[in-house]
């Protein structure tokens, strides 16, 4: 029996971003679990990853092939109880599934209202803050002004511990799964690369594809960025087991006969990601990246004095085996706020997922969770 | 006072490669460093890395900027002495450096005398043991049929085994510095990526630029890859020291300003990879990664058989910062040798360089190298 969620919109007639622009109309998607109480005083906000989007739990029909992604924890009695709490989640700007049929956003695919043409890169750069802004907005929208907690994994990290040092006044409790701080040095590069295929995709045209036809979208460069995302999400443990599966060999005829055939672990991979690319956008994609990019807690300074705005207690989640954003990460988090006196936590995921522990493997903590939301 | 080298040249007529296709006039480049003894038994085979070449030591000037990659281990009286072994290293085929002006390879980028055209995507697709039977073919020239030693880092380490599996009775010694005894599943995939900005890029054509002025060829999905190499090759720590030393910082000004202009930390790894790539060729790191891709000890069955054909003392050396071939490519040679009972050392380096510790840090193992040669 399946928790069923229904995507709510909410509309911001005028929004003004972190960099100074203004963003008419802006309209996101967002979904609940569970009842808010008459306090309003029982609300955690679940904020989603890179390639998510609100759907965090539940299913939208019965039939439906999988639920949110982080289901095993959030239900009627799980780690994040529903019977107990209201769970909710916001579709981001720019979020990257924004032909998916389910996703409300608002971003460079959007029609701007003052020319009645999609944005393409005119659409205004945003920020890690914009998104906390935007579900403030929503939570405001429903007389909330208080969060139990608030928990996301990867880019929903980055968003958790926005809200938990920028609106510190609002969270009493922040989980950050295979999260970070700040972006430095080598993640904004590392991100960087995600964004290359896109850019060099000859049909990408500086983002002016949407009023062609699909088939003259960049969708080649957008499913090799997806096919890069996996790859550095995943972890070679699990990239040797399923070629295992698969047969893998190094040397395949028709590879080693002639320089245009693709191993076929390659073709796996890229076989994936081409039906993702189907309901993504490449636009929103770089808009995701630099999001990310221009991320550090606080949103300006240093990581330090943005940590140092933090009240809430805080568990801090990383998995052993991530390549995309390794532990070091947490526990600089950690160790900035152990010397602060500040209430902090660190705690591993284990196992051969790498940065998708954090969505996949998740339930292994299960009982941490509760018990950090339960005291 | 350095060593000072001279690049040779060396001529096969006609040459098969290993997936049986005849090249001809294969020409490449070789050096070598301190003299061959009478009973040419003092022989040790350099095998180069991936955008690398024979230019292991030594300087061709006095004023040369820098010496060959490995100077630090290569000289008299240093781990691989000179004044007690000739040391000898061959330019690769389809080597990436075609335009350096000392390279020399035959690949893509060549004229086939069959057409008086450059080959571009009809060069066959060669491999490892194609550069090693091209090696064989320089030494045998010299009257050479014994290696005191063969060592190599990363792709050079793969031709190094490759070396002492399909030719026992030559090698008395392997040394593999960040490599590994086959190319798994996750590597095939995470070297397509290079390949990914290349194909791509709007100038790529097919691989049929060289006719085309210089300003038509691929550049710009050659400076991509190559700073991808770059990435994948360090590691965070390196890039966040570097960060500190250029003023890092996340949210900048321009950055967030207009998605259009970069993050200056990626325009610093860009600026350097453009200017590597002025020298170098676009179709030849398509074949290079193939050749990579297609790599497993003794080119045929398994990883297992590979290695029991070995004879030769073998010295593994993983970087433990690796993210490209990590330390467990030389932990599992080593624990099937241990297993086979034969004579395998393994010993670590550290440092924050990440891959490219087998290049910049092997001075580290300097003594272990000497007493493993001296042995």
């Amino acid at each position: 029996m399946n928790l069923l969620v229904t995507k709510q919109r909410h509309v911001i007639e005028r929004f003004t971003t972190f960099n100074g622009s203004l963003i008419k109309n802006v309209q996101v998607g967002w979904e609940s679990y569970g009842k808010l109480n008459q306090e309003k005083s029982n609300v955690i906000l679940i904020t989603h990853y890179f390639t998510g989007n609100s759907h965090a739990a539940g299913k939208y029909h019965e039939d439906d092939a999988e639920p949110g992604y982080w289901d095993a924890i959030i239900g009627p009695n799980k780690a994040i109880d529903t019977n107990k709490f209201f769970v909710i989640s916001v579709d981001s700007l720019v979020n990257i599934n924004a032909f998916d049929g389910t996703t409300i956003t608002t971003g460079p695919s959007s029609v701007n209202p003052d020319t009645g043409k999609p944005y393409g890169l005119d659409f205004p750069v945003v920020t890690m803050r914009d998104f906390v802004n935007v579900q403030k907005s929503v939570l405001e929208s429903l007389g909330i002004n208080k969060l139990h907690a608030v928990a996301g994994p990867s880019m929903g990290s980055m968003q958790a511990i926005e809200w938990a040092s920028t609106y510190p006044e609002w969270v009493e409790r922040l989980i950050s799964v295979i999260g970070t701080g700040s972006i430095d040095a080598w993640t904004t590069t590392a991100l960087e690369q995600l964004t290359v295929p896109i850019t060099l995709d000859p049909n990408f045209d500086n983002g002016n594809y949407y009023n062609k036809p699909k088939n003259e979208w960049p969708k080649k460069g957008l499913t090799h960025s997806l096919a890069f995302i996996t790859q550095s999400a995943l972890h070679p443990e699990f990239f040797i087991q399923t070629g295992e599966q698969l047969g893998y060999r190094p040397i395949e005829d028709d590879v080693l006969a002639n320089i245009k055939n693709k191993p076929s672990m390659v073709n796996w991979l890229m076989e994936r990601a081409a039906d993702r690319a189907s309901s993504m956008d490449a636009n929103h994609l770089l808009y995701l990246v630099r999001a990310n990019q221009l991320f550090v807690t606080g949103m300006q300074g240093s990581l330090e004095e943005g940590l140092s705005n933090i009240t809430a207690k805080v568990l801090l989640i990383p998995a052993t085996t991530d390549l995309l954003l390794m532990p070091y990460h947490a526990e600089k988090i950690h160790s900035i706020m152990q010397d602060n006196k500040q209430d902090s936590e660190l705690i591993y995921l284990n196992g051969s997922l790498g940065h998708l522990e954090g969505l996949a493997g998740i339930v292994k903590h299960a009982d941490a969770i509760k018990a950090f939301l339960n005291n």
